[in-house]
């Protein structure tokens, strides 16, 4: 009976990196949680344990710090395709270097309504990350936002669903609809791209469209998500979407004499629905390895 | 034997709240987590299962439903008090309420550079507090804020300290200071207080003494957080804080060649320092329960 | 410009179910959280809103409490075939429905040495878990369990990894290994198999085999894990696991004085290894839509 | 204006400690994980910065390690009255240290039935705990458990509660009961207490009344469970129990055409019932400083 090694990869995950830049007084900075994952010819290890290819996971981990002394750090784009093309170039055996950032955002605290010079509040829970898978002649660059935490109050519906046996669910045209972004997208090549700015411009395209585009349906919502930041970001080839729909609901008042004008709402925590879907430029490149988790 | 009932209480916990108030076409958003917790004669319910005293917990919920309904939530501390003085006025045996809200906040998302009328995104995971202690003739209210974390990069010092057979640590006259406030500060009276006022008011000068304050210890940075408090605040009576001190370890870089001057970091998890303390106003009154968790 | 939708499903994620099963005096209690996700052309809900295909996520939580009254819960992997082609059978334009479930495990309070009939006590944190993805014709199993949480304190050693200049681990023959499984195993066929007997003993092969095989390397471990299982059972055709390496660090204690002959050790939360990797029965069917997640 | 220092301590929270003990082959695993608190005359540090009487919570961290080696750890409270009492007697300014510290349970893997001599899985969530308080000359213990989750599925009724105009919750004579215990024990003296049995019987009887005690409110169970330890076991003073009510609510299936005999319940997260409460032996001592956290 032959039995083989399938899908594998092995790294070090979260390394927590903390920078701090000083221009004269001011100081910049900069909190990331960074992951590395390496693929390559690595069945001798999972076969006979020799370990002549493994670069260790230490040393993944000693390597991120080094590097972002060597050179700031930059955008995390940038940083994570230095550190992927450093273990693709230097490890014989490895063939793809798969990085993973999150960024943590911080603001300056206002003294006298005088951004401090290097005293600094955590400015929320959402987070830029990226994605950047290299192999030997390129890398593919995927990036996005974690937690970015949205609801509108108006605007949304939600009717025309098919009622079987097991539905109980009213129809609706006045709901809240919130929701906690995931956003991941994919962009054309790896270089020549402000990545701060396309950052910058793409989150607030989202928000933009969740706000002002009349939904009736968190799928339809997320479309056009996609969809406006791939008509106003060409760099961008694909966008996709997970939407929990953290559910809202109205809180049945009538056994106390009160009417219930949409006015108080329960926050559900589980279940809740979510939603997931993308929006691709026809004439889009592949997306080759830009996507694959290699395991699970 | 004799064996008695000891300390007690018992409520609803983490009731998730989320109102809508309109405005014309302009929608207010509140999200709070509510809590609440009844005291009083309850020998009869653990004794012998007589739940003649026990107001349900259900009840207490649909409470805060139809009290969010019959008059605008307005600040957290007025809400708790109305609740709090509700059950104690209403329920024969219950003789103190204790009610707990976290206020979450949310910012209107800006669509073309204006705040737009009926959408949001979360504004972090800092959350405004207050816990309301109601008896019969009057109340005690400790408001707060979890969750703000905060970070300098420079302005921080440890030394001086004791070395015993155990101390390895190195005396540092610049090291990070990152800290989680946990802040909590008990009212003098329970009204004629402009709640929210005080409470941004409270939170800047925190936060302006954190950033300003040049720290020889935790100690000293979060006694001169509450002093600060206390001198620009007449309403407050006692600041207590608990601040988790976040290390951030200087990385050894110089296996790799490489000096680190206060650059590169590594945020670690855990062990972490837990300092805890508070400045109190000489002439404050007593505090009563106002502190007092009843049982654990 | 064209734009198109790309990869895309939507569900109920989350839904706790608790089922007490009656045999005279003696209950059965089960316990599971239940995620369905359809596929299939949801296109007008994208871009119109049109939700005429689109059962709503209500109706699917609605489903799986319904079935769990009209037969008996059964196998997890039953219990999801059965919610999986119901949806498919039923929704024309859904294709596929991919149905996860969790499964938390109680054990029966002794009293007085003797399994109680109807109060149980939790089991702990690892869960027994399934994934099945039902497409008209036919369906795709894979079943695995989350959270369990293994250490050998010898057996474990580490070299012989490659040294470049930011490499500073020492090479060890003795280290403890430590790691929370994460095993996902898919079947050959999806019927005819005895999944609780199954998942019994590729539980137990996965652990003797943690515990007795000599480990150069975690990947060696994690091969030789999923090597057993799939000798042992012939209805398993591939298994894959993902393993952190839960760092145990020797304590530096001869600033002390003191010796640590592998005695004291600190556990660290971040970073961890990560090592992921699948063994693969040759002769295995193509796993078709078994592994892949729709889009994020 | 007067301004003092009000209660204050500081510490090391959640130091992670695993220990190996080595018998021939066989290997004793212990994982702990440790926070320490102290108090005393530390207002220099909260005035000034002089940090003359602060002993670097780092070193703290460093005392848990050496002792860890210095003597078999044994059970935790001797651990922890070890540590705190060194703290005290070695530290002039120090009159109090509050040592707390959980327990992780690991079990032998089994190899062909046969436990294993090096490999274990961990035991599940729950946790025994310890409080050590000491001062001077003697010391306090309240030992417990943690995350100790139980379900009754027959025997729990709630009626009888008073019907206000927001009580909407029926009266049932047959709920699931489940709850997640937090349990503390204070113990009479702070020697010749054989730790491990009293708290493995104290367990055991808290689990048997919860599966016997008939319950008309959760209430009267925890009471029940308090009083039947206080019975059962002279060395303890005193037992405060905290116990979520997790609510399970039945599915309403009958638009379905379905009858639920108490078969199909939701499990919900949140709000949940939230009982506090405790048992005192009539003649305990005085409590002391025993319950007091210091701060927050």
């Amino acid at each position: 009976m032959g039995i083989s090694l399938g899908p594998n990869q092995y790294g070090k995950a979260e390394v927590r990196l903390v920078t701090v830049r000083r221009e004269g007084a001011v100081h910049h900075l900069r909190d990331l949680t960074v992951s590395s994952a390496l693929r390559g010819d690595l069945t001798e290890t999972h076969l006979t344990g020799d370990n002549s290819a493994v670069l260790a996971t230490d040393t993944q981990k000693n390597t991120v710090y080094a590097f972002a002394k060597r050179q700031d750090v930059g955008e995390i784009e940038d940083f994570a395709l230095r550190l992927g093309r450093h273990f693709v170039r230097t490890q014989e055996k490895i063939t793809s270097a798969r990085i993973t950032i999150a960024e943590h955002g911080w603001d300056r605290i206002p003294v006298d309504g005088v951004p401090h010079d290097h005293a600094f509040s955590r400015s929320g829970d959402e987070r830029r990350t990226t994605t950047v898978t290299v192999q030997a002649d390129r890398a593919w660059v995927v990036s996005g936002v974690d937690g970015l935490v949205v609801l509108k109050s108006a605007g949304s519906e939600f009717h025309g669903f098919p009622r079987d046996e097991y539905t109980t669910l009213a129809e609706t045209d006045d709901r809240i609809l919130a929701t906690a972004v995931t956003a991941r997208w994919r962009y054309q090549g790896d270089s020549g791209i402000d990545w701060a700015k396309s950052h910058r411009e793409i989150k607030a395209t989202m928000l933009e469209t969740f706000a002002t585009k009349h939904s009736l349906s968190l799928q339809q919502t997320l479309y056009a998500m996609g969809e406006a930041v791939l008509r106003a970001r060409p760099e961008v080839a694909e966008v996709r979407l997970s939407l929990p729909n953290k559910h809202h609901f109205l809180v049945d008042l009538s056994p106390f004499g009160l009417e219930n004008h949409n006015e108080v709402f329960y926050a559900a925590d589980r279940p809740y629905g979510l939603i997931e879907g993308s929006a691709v430029r026809d004439e889009a490149e592949e997306p080759g390895p830009a996507w694959t988790d290699a395991v699970l």
